[in-house]
């Protein structure tokens, strides 16, 4: 422990001081250890990397520190009831106030005054270099590019530069679980019910507001430009890249005070949906501009050319990042029904977190977007695996990704919180960050109320007034914008870009998500009573459900509202993949041409025959049974679960759920249920009023 | 992507081809990329650094599928009942495959020609380093030295290289959830029981096993220098720092059989308990002899001053990581005691995790043993917090440890077996590996047979003969011995140590780990019997247990067998220690003196003058109640969990646990807590025979 060591210790613990009393403790250690290797002078490379491990230590103990201290105060909130700010926006201010700490608590020049030394090399850079220090060699591995400004602040204050994590820790460490998340606990029914409109607002609206912002975006750099407020270059490229960046809507605060509240199904899985689907988008759209960028020579201005390609390099990696997802959702689905798997939870617990992370590397490995396919990976377990799965562990994986969604959910928050200060260029431009801000409303707006009308032309159940107010509102900037900025800050124009996008995110969380309560009361959106069970508030869809066999009408009403081609899937999926990847369903055998008997009987399990015999017609969109109602529909509403093995099994979750204790997004999953059990009741009945249609077939 | 890129490409796919059909798929990306960047000659930062991720994502992709796949076998060996090999056994084999295939697989110079090149600098090695390319600067980080015998291998195999793990991946992130989770699940009863008894093997005996080692390994030290055998310097200090690393024992293997088989409890408590301290002692016994060997100057020998010094670093370290994991674990219990978190199971979790996790980091920032912290963390938690925590957050905290442990493990023992064919620095020594062999039997022997008679001598239930045999035997080495080999590979002595310790590894979890089947029904060990249910095997402290209340005779004796420091903490946690930090316990205003009384009245919660009220003397050593007994025992039961706040809450674990369908270990869970229940029937009916006596205070 040599005195620079100490010295490093001493600043850190200037800044946790501030916090907590770790730092007498620190200090102790210090000194015990500086007492122990006193006598040694060697500036030794192990030396160098304990340091720097333990600087790491205090880094991610900070982390810690700041989510176990948002923890407690959500819990007050909640606790209190307090709606005015999300976990999210709480988060960011504990870390706005730590990286204040940070960046002005230190004295800038407390310690490391070395400057790094450099060495020239005339051959580009490679990813491993040598150092060779009389004799002994020593391996440095590439961390990135710095320009001639960063490297006076490396001199400067090595410590904000720590506490910097890198940018690819959000593309390969916190978004993957937050998005499965999003995919796997996507409430199928509303989800596919809208899913033409949401796919129309994720995709068409993203690239509407992209680009409206886009070109906003220019016209101010142009008239920063004039006023001589722009010091370097900003292309027609970079204005796109940031309306790309930007118009990643954020699920998370919104939707959590909607679970909570319990507002309208159809809206939750409108915004949800657009909100997890634009995160898509946005990654793949702002990979695609900037693979624009370069084949573009130096003009950096529209070519047609290259703009196909770079539509044609969306395409390819969306397509090819869906269907990665998809792949290993329905590999695992295979594996888990065709393995005995479900009496070892663990096992299979294990098995399903290993490959939806698979998903994610062979993404990554093949060029593709992992984050991406890492959604749909998400939404085809949840579809498929799910009903493969042990009572035990459909509990295990909702409850794993949950947790580490939730932490790495704040993680992002709090360290947004923190860059604002601790991030060493920024660059704030009053009239970009204004003009954003108008621009973002001007493109969500233009991504809403034009689609809206359109898609009201299409649907029965139309999108109202308030509705769409409240979608104008609801559209949050968050993780998603944060790290796709984060992820290259090394020109002007980035670093310009991720301060606004950094502000934007404040603001958006702060002011339109603590305004979403009152903003609902405002429109006049009901909440607290739960839409399945209130027939007034979508009584198109749902009138065939609450009568008990007669209304006929409203069955033919569901089915002129679902377009042909959701009609054709969902026949598709419910005859022949729900049955090949699951044990629910109708068994192959009875679904399959007879020529491809063999072939069916060999891919149809026992158990799929047994709730064959007992369910006939049944429809068999249900997740898993929830014990409330198992109740009221005895054995055979049992045996309807395909995850469920015994009767034994569905005993221990009734008692589960009979317990009363479920947060808010569970209630809504067993009312979701509830209803999908009450369309089997009516199966049962043998009125057959299929929604949607499966006597279509 | 330049054609350098795309060659590395596809020699990683020459491994992979064998495996799986990936290859495929990242062929196709590959030539796709490709394509659209195919203008662009230009080696960028970016490109590097692009490629990089992408052999990182592979990479890790293999491990997964490795893990996928002993998942299967796993799958299929519990299925078919196969216990000559055990998951971890599995998991070493499918990574030496794997490590075969990457070695000899793929021809040595298929890419990656270049050598990495190298730059001079006068002063020591630096944390970071600039290189300036023709005006460009490129930030590098330190990674390691490297010595002349590598350069040459950078130059071969630039990816066996990459696939060999940082060997601090395994300290800081793989070996926290094993070790947290053995301190998590340990059985407290049979663990406070024995605890004399483990302490003496755990730090009596690992120090006898490390010196008797490291003798021997010294003796067949100069036994090679004489024949001519050693090619560079090994001292005696590298000789006990072999001792340390190899004694410490593994508890995966054998326990997991203990567990399926339900052996004996007593024996199972004392190996898993030795093993998991002696986990720690090894640690920091290792790094206080790594801290000696400097001080000793040249001479690499005895000497006293230094000695002592080390058991000093030793001591201090230990109780420095023990102090730092308690308190972080009572720092827990304090914040789930008095908020009401427990209404928000995930919070609740999501907290517990992280204030476990920040127990490592602080350990690791303040220079003490993180890993170490984390047991003492573990045992903790599992004692004081886990009382506090709500029902669900009991089960989530349990299975999300559960999960990380598993595959930790897993991942340990598949790149063990990768180890052995990637890393590329292995040194066999046939007379080191043999003269290691022969040694640790030797060490082991002198460890168990002199400390048992010792022992059995203050010991009122003496462990038989037998019980010391399969002790011998048991002694597997695992996990720990082989990330305390890895963690530093620079010299020459440690490389033949390296390759010795994986060599044991593998030996002693083949072949003893594959053997314990047959040699508990050798030694004629009962299982299949829950020692708990069956007075036979454990007389004289399970009578008292048995009975109905009329043997007082068996209570006397179990008061003599716990040692009065044992006696004297058992008080005081009962009577002070609980009651503050749980909800459990007689509540502080009775046990307190009275002018404690605003103090003990601030630190009881409604809660604990509950419990007390419905079930005065009794003994909560409970750690939660199983529904199964909840229904017997009614709602004086239910109200004694502390953990529960209604009887609704119970209602639903007991559903929980109704379903039958349990693990290994959590049904052995369940017996123990079933025998604590007996004890609280035992003392609710007034007959007051506690165990361990708390009427003696």
């Amino acid at each position: 422990m040599d005195a620079l060591g100490r010295h490093r210790r001493s600043g850190v613990c200037a800044t946790l001081e501030a916090m907590l009393p770790v730092c007498i403790l620190l200090n102790a250690a210090s000194s015990l250890k500086a007492e122990d290797g006193g006598g040694i002078e060697e500036l030794a490379t192990e030396k160098e990397a304990e340091e720097s491990h333990r600087q790491d230590s205090v880094n991610l103990l900070t982390f810690i520190l700041l989510l176990t201290a948002t923890i407690l105060t959500i819990w007050l909130f909640k606790h209190r009831r307090v709606r005015f700010l999300h976990e999210t926006g709480l988060a960011m201010i504990y870390g706005l106030l730590v990286g204040v700490i940070l960046r002005y608590g230190i004295p800038a020049t407390s310690y490391h005054h070395q400057t790094p030394p450099s060495c020239s090399l005339k051959e580009g850079p490679v990813s491993t270099l040598l150092l060779n220090v009389s004799g002994k060699f020593f391996e440095y591995t590439l961390k990135g590019e710095i320009n001639s400004r960063e490297i006076h602040n490396v001199e400067q204050n090595d410590m904000l530069r720590k506490v910097t994590f890198d940018p690819e820790v959000f593309f390969n460490i916190l978004l993957p679980p937050i998005i499965f998340h999003a995919g796997y606990s996507l409430k199928k029914r509303h989800f596919f019910r809208n899913l033409g409109s949401i796919l129309t607002y994720a995709f068409l609206g993203t690239a509407i507001s992209c680009f409206v912002i886009g070109n906003l975006m220019y016209g101010v750099v142009k008239l920063m430009k004039l006023l001589g407020q722009l010091n370097d270059k900003f292309y027609y490229t970079d204005c796109l890249f940031f309306g790309a960046v930007i118009s990643a809507t954020d699920p998370v605060t919104v939707l959590a005070i909607f679970n909570e509240l319990h507002a309208d199904g159809d809206l939750y899985a409108l915004l949800f949906g657009e909100s997890v689907m634009n995160d898509a988008v946005a990654i793949v759209l702002s990979s695609s501009i900037v693979a624009y960028q370069p084949s573009g020579a130096n003009t950096h201005m529209f070519d047609a050319a290259a703009f196909f390609k770079s539509v044609g390099v969306f395409l390819g990696i969306f397509s090819g990042s869906f269907i990665m997802g998809a792949a290993t959702g329905v590999v695992t689905a295979l594996i888990s029904k065709f393995t005995k798997l479900h009496c070892f939870p663990l096992l299979e617990t294990a098995l399903f977190f290993l490959m939806s992370w698979s998903t994610f590397l062979l993404a990554e490995a093949c060029g593709f977007t992992g984050v991406v396919a890492v959604l749909f990976c998400g939404i085809t377990q949840a579809h498929y695996t799910y009903n493969n799965l042990s009572e035990e562990s459909t509990k295990r994986t909702k409850q794993l990704f949950e947790v580490l969604h939730f932490l790495a959910e704040n993680f992002i928050f709090s360290y947004m919180g923190l860059a604002l200060f601790t991030f060493q260029n920024h660059i704030f431009s009053p009239i970009f960050i204004i003009g954003a801000f108008i621009a973002i409303f001007i493109g969500r707006a233009l991504n809403i109320y034009p689609l809206t009308f359109l898609l009201n032309l299409g649907r029965r159940h139309k999108i109202k007034g308030n509705f769409q107010h409240m979608m104008m509102f609801a559209g949050l900037r968050g993780a998603m914008a944060f790290a796709l900025a984060i992820r290259d800050t090394a020109t002007y124009a980035r670093q310009m870009m991720f301060t606004t996008t950094l502000l934007i995110v404040f603001f958006t969380v702060w002011v339109f998500g603590g305004g979403t309560t009152p903003m609902l009361s405002w429109l006049h959106i009901r909440v607290g009573v739960d839409p399945d069970q209130d027939p007034q508030s979508s009584v198109d869809n749902f009138q065939v459900l609450q009568g008990d066999g007669t209304q006929a009408e409203g069955q033919s009403k569901t089915k002129q509202e679902s377009a042909w081609l959701f009609r054709l899937w969902y026949t598709f999926d419910h005859n022949y993949l729900k049955p090949m990847l699951t044990h629910s369903g109708p068994p192959l055998t009875t679904t399959l041409p007879s020529y491809c008997g063999p072939l069916a009987s060999c891919l149809t399990t026992p158990r799929a025959y047994e709730n064959h015999e007992q369910l006939k017609d049944q429809d068999s969109d249900v997740i898993h049974n929830d014990g409330d109602l198992t109740f009221t529909f005895g054995d055979s509403a049992i045996t309807a679960n395909g995850a469920s093995g015994s009767g034994a099994d569905m005993a221990g979750g009734s008692g589960w759920s009979a317990n009363g204790k479920r947060s808010g997004s569970t209630s809504e999953e067993a009312l979701e249920r509830e209803l999908d059990l009450r369309e089997q009741e009516l199966l049962s009945r043998g009125t057959r009023l299929v929604f949607p249609m499966e006597d279509h077939v």
